[in-house]
């Protein structure tokens, strides 16, 4: 769904936008500088659904010291320029608001270094998460982080948003696995930052800040990963309950306890009907789902703990624990969760994708009030997502673009709920462009203000990335 | 071991101090405001051996508004503060080095909340690390981060720090489990930064920016805290080697394996020495010891995992295995390791502990190197610490102060090694002032800078911690 800008930003001029041409052509070679419509289109948009920008030129840098130059070059001009990977952003941190350079990271895309005996690896930006993932499993490696865009998103966009993923739950989001950087600041100096050890507390924390700072810090050219070793099993089991309200208090239940799986993936019953036939028959009666997974090195322990977590949900009310006893049984539970997306768009033809997330004590409550929420305003709300850690996917379906004014509301309603609640806007897609102007809801004027200050600190002119995550300050 | 102070730096005028005093007892009650020669004493010196450094003055505030009060105070006056905790640094992070005034946080020391569906806590910036991690345990839930002086450090300074410990190999430091912060500006401003949901991606990471700042950026006055369900059990095992390069290349070799173990604690030879016989005897040719220890919540899959690294470290050289089968085998072979810096100055009078960290491919080469700089330089260096994340602490035994410059040959040569061996040169310590003349062997001067700006960016007046982590810019 695309919803059409409400903003219309001031453009590049001509006259300037063929100087800039000129001025790129000098750092780069013909082939990574382009203007023609096809390319422009496709850097317009991201899968925020949040608007169509097309850039006014898109530049292709091979190497940090073109990154660093075409850097230069917008600065001394005065042209906005935007960071860019595959696109696959959810809060359209990738979106050039103002037009002019689209730097598309893609073409740095090497893995540099894979290390068993340091568990380590160095990246290019451009490298698809998916494709590291497999080099170091074939080393006996895991790089845990695994947004669901992990087939084409890439590592470069990870770092800019601080990418999650269903195993956050057990094993942390992006900035827990990158420990150095690369960066390349917006006025194009270089700098190295963070360092090549599992350890280290040398000077302030530059990696943590750079790490989620949505492009608009500047951009890794060089990303040094710790690696963990690769878990030797892995045991999926799908757990369904009556209602998403007992499944809910089941997963508190289940943490409670002592046990930490490396997901817990909540569907709730619309979510459910939606997939009901699709591969996997519910059993009638079933009003929600669990996926949970367990991952370990001790074959039986595994087995043990899934049968431990079962009982746990048996005696908070689930009616039944199915448990995957092979890889493709696994894959048959899984596929369930992945085709949730889609088979919601089945239900009604608009669906809009919300990632709050709320303290654990508070997914029941917070699920039972969008409910009542989509009833109240006449629209379904279905909720999935990464239930384990508070971090749900809360989905607005409707019919068309006669209800956006009802969906707005719905979604300023949800985000108000979740703050009301101690939630937090976004779990792990950014603020970007899509929800900057509710981040205010979450944070005081005085820590917004604080954050304009330090973005001004590192590009005083404004022209890395305009116009995102904060909102425009208000009026006294 | 106090070595002299290097610098002299400018004091506080006796005007300007009693203005001070005057200022801070209008917003502060008279036993909050402590100028007595054995307070002032007692605030001199922290657990870094570097330095004796007494405040004029120390303030005890009480809740976030009188630290805020302070701070304002302070900065209109232009008095010097620094804030402290347990004063247990490692690198004098908290030392008054221009005097002016001490502002504890010690009775700030309240546990506010724990919860066990939320898996968080809230507490205040002087409560005891050790007693967090009581409060929780009692209820089942997990506080990872052990720093050593753990039984007396505070939470505020852990999180000024960004303290480790042996846990860090599974479980990560600090900022891993810090999402939340009541923040105290330099000039006053009190902020509440980050958020209380595990996951969230809203605006720029300050959290992680302040987390490890050493005192710089201002002082946590309510921190958030993640926490972990308990792990049910805990095995341990003593493994023996011949040499400590044997031992070194055992522990790559189970990392490699895919093994993590909570703890992978070394010992080597000049500190085996050191301990052997007290409370536990070696068997004779032992050169080196480690202490693995595994956590979970399956006790059959625990003891296999152990007895798996037993066999790896067997193939690789072990001379024994020895697990412990009960809790008080267990505290047993702990007690190996709690002896060692305590035996290692039966060695020699003096001893000074630096806290390296390399890439863990390199651990054999950096325990070698720095054995042979040893012998070069005729000191006893004895190498222990953690270091299945490459963490080691290096410590230089020596006669007396008429050796002080060849120790401190030795540190210069030792981070050298480090940072040419792709290390840092501190791991959980911290640069503070101990180590702040060396930061620029790790770091260029760009990043140097960048940082320096940064404090003024939060600290214009400079006042907050002065002349800590970052050497004075080079003069060109």
């Amino acid at each position: 769904m695309t919803l059409p800008a409400e903003h219309t930003f001031p453009r590049v001029s001509p006259a300037l936008l063929e100087r800039a041409q000129a001025a790129l052509e000098q750092v780069l070679s013909p082939g990574q500088v382009r203007r023609d419509a096809a390319t422009l289109e496709s850097y317009a948009e991201d899968e925020s659904d949040s608007g169509v920008y097309p850039p006014d030129l898109v530049v292709f840098p091979e190497n940090t010291e073109q990154v660093s130059a075409v850097f230069r070059t917008c600065q001394a001009l005065g042209v906005p320029f935007t960071p860019c990977g595959a696109r696959s952003g959810k809060s359209g941190g990738a979106l050039p608001l103002l037009g002019g350079v689209a730097v598309s990271l893609e073409r740095m895309n090497r893995i540099l270094s894979v290390s068993g005996e340091d568990l380590t690896a160095v990246v290019q930006p451009g490298v698809i998460t998916g494709d590291l993932m497999k080099a170091v499993e074939a080393q006996g490696l895991f790089y845990p982080p695994d947004p669901n865009s992990w087939e084409f998103c890439t590592m470069g966009g990870n770092v800019a948003e601080n990418a999650g993923g269903p195993r956050a739950l057990k094993y942390g989001v992006t900035r827990d696995y990158v420990i150095g950087l690369e960066w390349v600041l917006p006025g194009g100096e270089v700098l190295r930052v963070g360092r090549r050890t599992i350890k280290g507390v040398a000077g302030y924390d530059l990696v943590g800040l750079f790490v989620g700072s949505e492009g608009t810090l500047g951009v890794a050219t060089e990303i040094t990963l710790q690696l963990l070793p690769k878990p030797r099993h892995v045991k999926t089991a799908l757990v369904i309950f009556d209602s998403v309200h007992t499944a809910a208090r089941a997963i508190t239940a289940v943490l409670k306890a002592g046990i930490l799986p490396r997901t817990l993936e909540l569907i709730d019953d619309v979510a459910l009907q939606a997939v009901d036939g699709r591969g996997f028959n519910f059993p009638a009666g079933a009003g929600s789902a669990v996926i949970a997974e367990v991952d370990g090195n001790m074959e039986e322990g595994l087995f043990a703990e899934l049968a431990w977590l079962g009982e746990i949900c048996e005696q908070h009310g689930a009616r039944e624990v199915l448990v995957a006893q092979d890889e493709s049984q696994r894959e048959k539970l899984w596929a369930v969760r992945r085709v949730v997306s889609t088979a919601l768009r089945s239900l009604r033809p608009h669906k809009i994708s919300e990632d709050i997330a709320v303290p654990r004590s508070r997914i029941p409550d917070i699920i039972l009030a969008l409910k009542k929420m989509g009833e109240e305003l006449g629209l379904l709300v279905a909720t999935y997502g990464h239930a384990g850690d508070g971090n749900l996917h809360a989905n607005i379906l409707y019919e068309g673009p006669y209800q956006r004014a009802l969906v707005e509301t719905a979604i300023r309603r949800m985000l108000e709920l979740t703050v009301s609640m101690g939630g937090t806007i976004t779990g792990e897609h950014g603020v970007g462009h899509a929800k900057r102007e509710y981040l205010a809801m979450e944070q005081s004027e005085a820590v917004l203000e604080l954050q304009r200050r330090l973005k001004g600190f590192f590009d005083p002119s404004g022209m890395l990335n305009p116009e995102k995550i904060f909102p425009a300050p208000k009026c006294s």
